[in-house]
């Protein structure tokens, strides 16, 4: 099956390049409200379902315990730039279990934001693991198994305690299988597991909606999803996608993107999860593929329609500030 | 028409992330040596034609006026990383014509290249012109108005005399139209061309074989690309693509890479010129068809076409240097 082609680059009055791309839009009870492209290959959701793997440390007290507030889980949810305020509260969280940036298994790296990179250079730094996009998530798989009482040490590996929970809590959340044959590891050395799109949108729909969800996991997706919406920066970033997007309807939409190409998002109030994928793994183009989704479903409201609609449309500049094309919706997401 | 896959992503035993692309191989005379999807579509070659955008600097004797060794034309004919030596010979070229960084035109930006940025960062620096990838290119535009005795300011204008040497100059070696209708603005501020790979790439066998051109020409095409050839890490830089293709066949192979995931290529010995785009526009794409392309091109030389094969097919390691995947080259360029 062919994937369509959403996204197109211009230049001048040529289209230059272009973007294909599979997305899913799902109610809670599994109904499909979008499809475009092959919704049921398996593609690895990367970092979109952290809210998804975060629900463990919810479900099991961890998060009370160590008194985590909105912006912890936000962070816990987050693929964040690396700027000090990231930092600094994936740093306490892991203090808060009595533990330290070298008992992170995330790696480090500098920031992808070349802003903050060029800040963290000039100030000397060199990369630390709070400094992983993924450290968030990291500070609370590692609070999920300390409160467990499970030793922490190797927490990144398959059959380690904490991968197992989320290994059970995900896939019983998308309805899709997930075990050592779709599995890959991820960026940060976690199990990432490929399973089709239309599954995921649905899992972020339960989680949007509590469809079909016991009573605790209906609360703790909800305090998940609650907690990002009303910390957006925290979950990525000064001038990022997913805090943008959260920023033009608060309380209204939850987004969260992942490596190569995915994009993850909920309307509560619509009932629906949106999982997408850019079928090469750009991220320009799996930004506009969301923004241009969530645009439709905000169709009835204007404002909110139009900031949407600007952010899928992007004016492209060159080094001398000149306006040299765009990056924009195409084929079923344009118009 | 459909553009075929030609490179796929895998993480673990999943296909993660597909690149489809348009190849042409053409040879002196114009004929298809090999031709994968759309090679009629035109496309703007941005970078990658750099070394036909030199050539007038050569025939007018502007190079020879300023003393212009293989460094220098190297440099002229590169998108280079921004590297203290590529910064102080653009700076030395437009100084042998009396002029200094304000008299590019380029625009300012930090090195693409991140271990360059975080040097530039940590010593203090900002971004000036003369780190621009483009500053070679302009510092021999530079040089070439001040030769011809034509005032250089607005030199990246249309109707500058530059750019309407270099336009009819690249027209008349690709045999398509370039003029206000196929036009786009380049990241560099020059005006760029859309045109059909099919031609792009019989203009690059033309240069390597001086096939249909005059003498000055065809001596003019032969001292650039034996300039980039001899001195690839002023075409590029450490650890570029086009550095290391040339590395790997000294004087056999020229290569050179242009933005939105074009690379052009000719072989000299086999008298072809090869111009390819992955669609998507990504660089990890088209550096595996252009160097799957040139191991079948070398398939006779079992060193070569071993390097070539291992350049196509690279390991992604994560953060913490666990193999995670592969990018490697598929359908018509697999095997």
């Amino acid at each position: 099956m062919q994937n369509p082609v959403l996204v197109e680059v211009t230049r001048g009055a040529v289209v230059e390049s272009l973007h294909r791309g599979m997305v899913a839009v799902v109610d809670g009870d599994g109904g499909l409200v979008m499809g475009l492209g092959d919704i049921d290959r398996p593609v690895f959701p990367r970092s979109a379902t952290k809210s998804m793997q975060a629900l463990a440390l919810v479900e099991t007290g961890a998060a009370d315990a160590y008194g985590f507030g909105e912006r912890e889980l936000a962070l816990a949810c987050s693929s964040h730039s690396g700027e000090p305020g990231h930092m600094a509260l994936a740093g306490d969280m892991a203090a808060r279990a009595g533990l330290g940036e070298a008992d992170f298994e995330c790696g480090r790296h500098w920031s992808s934001e070349q802003s903050v990179l060029i800040e963290q250079a000039r100030a000397g730094d060199k990369p630390n693991q709070l400094g992983n996009n993924c450290s968030g998530k990291h500070a609370g798989f590692l609070c999920l198994s300390c409160h467990a009482g499970v030793d922490h040490h190797g927490y990144v590996g398959y059959d380690h305690f904490v991968q197992s929970t989320i290994r059970d809590t995900v896939s019983s959340l998308t309805g899709d299988p997930m075990g050592v044959d779709n599995c890959g590891t991820d960026g940060c050395s976690i199990p990432t597991y490929a399973s089709p799109l239309r599954g995921i949108a649905h899992g972020f729909a339960r989680m949007a909606t509590g469809t079909g969800l016991g009573p605790v996991r209906a609360k703790a997706a909800k305090r998940l999803m609650s907690a990002c919406m009303a910390e957006p920066w925290y979950v990525a970033g000064t001038g990022r996608a997913c805090t943008e997007l959260m920023q033009i309807a608060p309380g209204r939409i939850f987004a969260k993107t992942g490596a190569e190409g995915v994009f993850c998002a909920a309307v509560p109030e619509k009932g629906v999860g949106i999982a997408l994928k850019c079928e090469d793994g750009a991220g320009r183009g799996a930004e506009t593929m969301v923004a241009a989704v969530l645009a439709k479903l905000f169709a009835d409201d204007g404002e909110i329609c139009g900031k949407l609609g600007a952010m899928a449309s992007r004016t492209m500049r060159n080094w001398n500030g000149i306006e040299v094309g765009t990056v924009r919706p195409a084929g079923e997401l344009a118009g």
